[in-house]
């Protein structure tokens, strides 16, 4: 057991320093390496299989809804960004400049995509003529880069691995029913896979997505009650398409304007898994993401038939995804390195378990040690399994519900903040101002208006005015 | 059948001008788009499923020899590439600089990654400390970009996709083994799900990777006799790691570098596919790779219960990647359009077939058409796609076989190039300076030293002198 303290003391406990956990984990756990660059990171095997399996689940629920997957040049030339004004003014001082090719400079330089309407627009507008074209339903997994300032693993880096999906459709009516549908799609993938819950609303005109009509939001509470935006969902209406002439002949023959929206998942949720599920032995992977479901560690594995007998009940759950840990590190440091990668279920299988025809199933979020029968031991993982996606979602949900807090006087609110922090809903004139003040003054920013909307009260949390709106305020990352 | 023909006329033949015809293929069959950037295209969601197909294939062969997928940043410090000088040498011509971020220039410019080789070797000299990390196996599928001065979609392009596979080893022995192994998945990939026949062989040391002791390649003859390097594997002996200091402690407490090796396939293969099975109506697609393998066209889909049928066939075919052809289109449009897409098996189903209990199954391949009952359609179809990936990879290799000629004075050398191109075995004396010759006088490059060496003659090829090795020579893209 001195190994498995050894390996757990190597990570700060998150009670002591929450964002010095949350890296220690990130390195701990073999997710991430830091490059030569600062915020280029290096995703590791394991990281990386988190990410694939976050990939092909997403990506499953976006073909279901008709979505097809292209691939869109990486630089942009700078005036095709410049189409459209509010968009490259919203990201001029954070995109990365490439300014020669091979030995001779450029006559234009090009940028490294930092999202790719400007290039989606353009492809459509020389692609779709006809109402029969429509609607077009492009998605891309590539990587972009922003040059941030402040960067942290998965949560703000200067290039990120994410999806990027942007529509045109004939009426704006359905495209504002696939803005909708899309962040739906992302609330369900994040409560049904990853286990975490959401607040599902749209951001204020302050916050939204630069060059977007409206932009819709799920928001996740992490441990510490500091809010993470874990994904958006953008209604453009036709701004980008005036812009970038995306015209089609309607059935009346007459020319229109296409309706556009965009959505967006980034590796950042894998930030979002790590910060509402992990604990101070390291990460907790749901089951439906976790790249190794079972770890089988054999007990006292020289002697006779336990290797043999670990290896039998791995080709017993060769429906999971499985695997003996062999090596020759002691039981209790296997243990350790399970529980720092979060492996949802380990098997302890010794000599005497085998005489007995049992072995010890423990759950990795609950440390619950199940005896079992070797027999029927695929149903007992199964179980097992479910019962964890599930309750790791409801004890994120309690936690979330638990941090959530109303305030209806400026003193509710701030007392609030000072006990710690948390989501506080409180209600909003729909001034600018009130939120700029809340801001300045509370260190947090409005997350969103939800859609489940409640009347607190009868005015703004800040100015006392007539209030119009129920926010969600949080410290963010 | 008037709207067939302009379809198909809408494509150059082949024979006419076999580059126009790839090019028309390319668009006609939407596999791609041009951008606003020379050498940058579009992949559409055809082309780029067949990519994801291809991918998905790939990976499984990877990951069923160890390999674990990571992601790497996109740019590279220009130090950091500067360490080994070949491969810096080889690539600066045709490397794209980010000089600035944000508003702020860079003090040291960045590269768009060209190839991973640098940064893969930074990222192991700092993981790797002993015996017991070894071997490393990673890949990464990501986009890169050289800048060509000629380009052509697919197969010359500025930004490609890609797969690029580093590893370190600690025995020579072992990378080799590794550098041969990743060249057979190669091998076998590109003939059992792509039906493309491929020579295996070392390139010389003109032809071989920057950088690297050895280049081994998989050359594919396309359907107009000339040659293209489909997919290679390179052996770095310990190059980079005496560049990069990758060091480990072996089982015999000495200090010792790695051996290291790479390999490479890109969507060049999609342009090997166009231009090995293709013909005068468009693209054919292997089985195993197409992105739809069946389409049914109801035919007088008005009528009643012709649709229903169909759709009840394609119920049947669920084990198939199935579509239903049921747009407004005409047939005989249906059918041109599923040869220019070059869907492998056409189901033809009518009134008539419907009261026979019966339908047409049509092969792209060979236009065969087959009257088959609609009881056991899922076996009919199985069969049909069997053996069409097994008969298109026949077909390949016995074209191959038919353009490979033997040469062994300069005379029948330049008279077989004189006639048409394709594959020329010739013996040579490994003399740089024929090498270049031969390249000078004929535009013919050497392809590879082939593993499966001939004895033609004693003498080499172009100087007469005592031949060293048999070499395929071939004019390639």
């Amino acid at each position: 057991m001195a190994d498995q303290k050894k390996l757990v003391q190597e990570i700060t406990s998150m009670d002591e320093d929450f964002t010095q956990w949350y890296t220690d984990v990130c390195i701990k756990a073999e997710l991430i390496a830091y490059s030569q660059i600062k915020g280029f990171m290096v995703i590791k095997p394991y990281g990386y299989a988190i990410w694939e399996n976050i990939q092909k689940l997403l990506d499953e629920r976006f073909k279901a809804t008709g979505v097809q997957n292209v691939y869109m040049p990486m630089l942009i030339p700078e005036s095709l960004m410049q189409k459209e004004g509010e968009l490259v003014n919203g990201f001029a001082p954070e995109v990365a400049w490439v300014t020669a090719g091979g030995t001779e400079p450029l006559t234009e330089r090009l940028c490294v995509r930092p999202t790719s309407e400007t290039v989606f627009s353009d492809f459509y507008s020389q692609d779709v003529h006809s109402y029969r074209d429509l609607p077009r339903l492009y998605n891309q997994w590539c990587s972009v880069v922003r040059w941030e300032k402040e960067t942290r693993p998965f949560l703000r880096s200067r290039e990120f691995l994410w999806q990027e999906g942007h529509t045109i459709h004939a009426t704006k009516e359905e495209a504002e029913e696939r803005t909708q549908q899309m962040l739906n799609v992302y609330a369900d993938f994040l409560a049904e896979d990853m286990a975490i819950p959401v607040i599902k609303g749209q951001k204020t005109e302050k916050e939204k997505f630069a060059g977007a009509e409206a932009t819709y939001t799920v928001e996740a509470l992490m441990h510490d009650g500091r809010a993470l935006q874990s994904g958006t969902s953008h209604f453009f209406g036709q701004k980008f398409a005036k812009a970038y002439n995306i015209q089609f002949q309607d059935r009346d023959n007459q020319p229109k304007f296409v309706w556009q929206t965009s959505w967006g998942m980034t590796t950042r949720v894998i930030g979002a898994m790590i910060m509402v599920h992990g604990d101070n032995r390291g990460l907790v992977i749901p089951p439906k993401i976790a790249p190794i479901q079972v770890c089988i560690v054999p007990v006292q594995q020289r002697k006779e038939g336990v290797l043999e007998k670990a290896r039998e009940l791995a080709g017993m759950l060769s429906n999971f995804r499985v695997k003996v840990d062999d090596t020759d590190k002691s039981p209790g440091f296997k243990f350790a390195e399970q529980e720092m990668r979060g492996i949802p279920v380990r098997i302890e299988i010794g000599p005497r378990d085998i005489q007995n025809g049992k072995c010890v199933i423990v759950r990795r979020d609950t440390s619950e040690k199940i005896e079992t029968p070797i027999e029927g031991i695929a149903d007992a993982v199964a179980k097992t399994l479910e019962a964890m996606q599930k309750e790791m979602y409801e004890k994120a949900k309690a936690h979330m519900d638990e941090l959530t807090y109303t305030a209806t006087t400026p003193e509710e609110f701030k007392n609030t903040f000072d006990k710690g922090n948390g989501f506080v809903k409180a209600m909003w004139c729909g001034d600018r101002a009130c939120e700029d003040k809340i801001k300045e003054m509370y260190g947090v920013t409005s997350r969103c208006i939800p859609f489940e909307q409640e009347n607190l009260s009868g005015t703004c949390v800040c100015c006392g005015k007539p209030a119009k709106k129920m926010v969600y305020w949080a410290k963010a990352y």
